[in-house]
């Protein structure tokens, strides 16, 4: 069965895009640690990012860093943290954080609850950065 | 000032190195999470992850991805994490944790205190997966 991030890729669920290319994608987490929080994720599906061929793997961290330049020069924060973990969706999937202390990237943390506008809000702050 | 892995990478301080290369080294952190976890450290003092050239960054990732699969291939975990958080010492540095649950990757939890016969041990342990 295709994964939740293959979805938003096909377009058969919404996601908050801000950025996309032919192999990435990049999207709002929608229960995000803090406003701008970024999910980034290689078209391929695959569950464990070291599973990837290191071509694709070095093509992800590099769209990772577009993405982070344009979070950090349109979300206020000291610098934008990187994590991931996978034991939850299993498709590869890089969390861009936009972070002032070290507890915004505690997963274990409650998660903000924002609405669709808001999201859709900060998505369109951060294409601003592109 | 140098910082600190610059350092360790000059061998003006002593580290448990698991892996080394001209551009790349990864030791274990001396205030780990868990047992095995691991810093990657460009040799190129630059303090945020994002201002690397992004040749340099691709590299940080695949040299990564080889400490990550001698981690998986000798600590018992169901996989690596990867954080790059960067609001403590000013030279880059991913953070390669053993994972079991999503607290093992929290960052705001007490660290181990583990000796330095505990920390050689695992070192060894880790260099008999590459």
């Amino acid at each position: 069965m295709a994964s939740i991030f293959t979805k938003i890729i096909n377009r058969e669920i919404p996601a908050h895009i801000v950025a996309e290319d032919d192999n990435y994608i990049a999207f709002l987490d929608i229960m995000p640690l803090v406003k701008g929080h970024v999910l980034v994720v290689p078209k391929q599906e695959v569950d464990y990012i070291f599973d990837l061929d290191p071509e694709v793997l070095s093509g992800l961290t590099v769209f990772s860093q577009k993405v982070a330049k344009a979070i950090d020069k349109t979300i206020k924060c000291t610098r934008v943290g990187v994590a991931v973990i996978g034991l939850e969706v299993p498709h590869v999937h890089v969390h861009l954080v936009p972070l002032r202390t070290m507890d915004d990237i505690n997963f274990t943390r409650p998660k903000l609850k924002l609405s669709n506008e808001e999201l859709a809000e900060i998505a369109e702050t951060i294409k601003g950065g592109f």
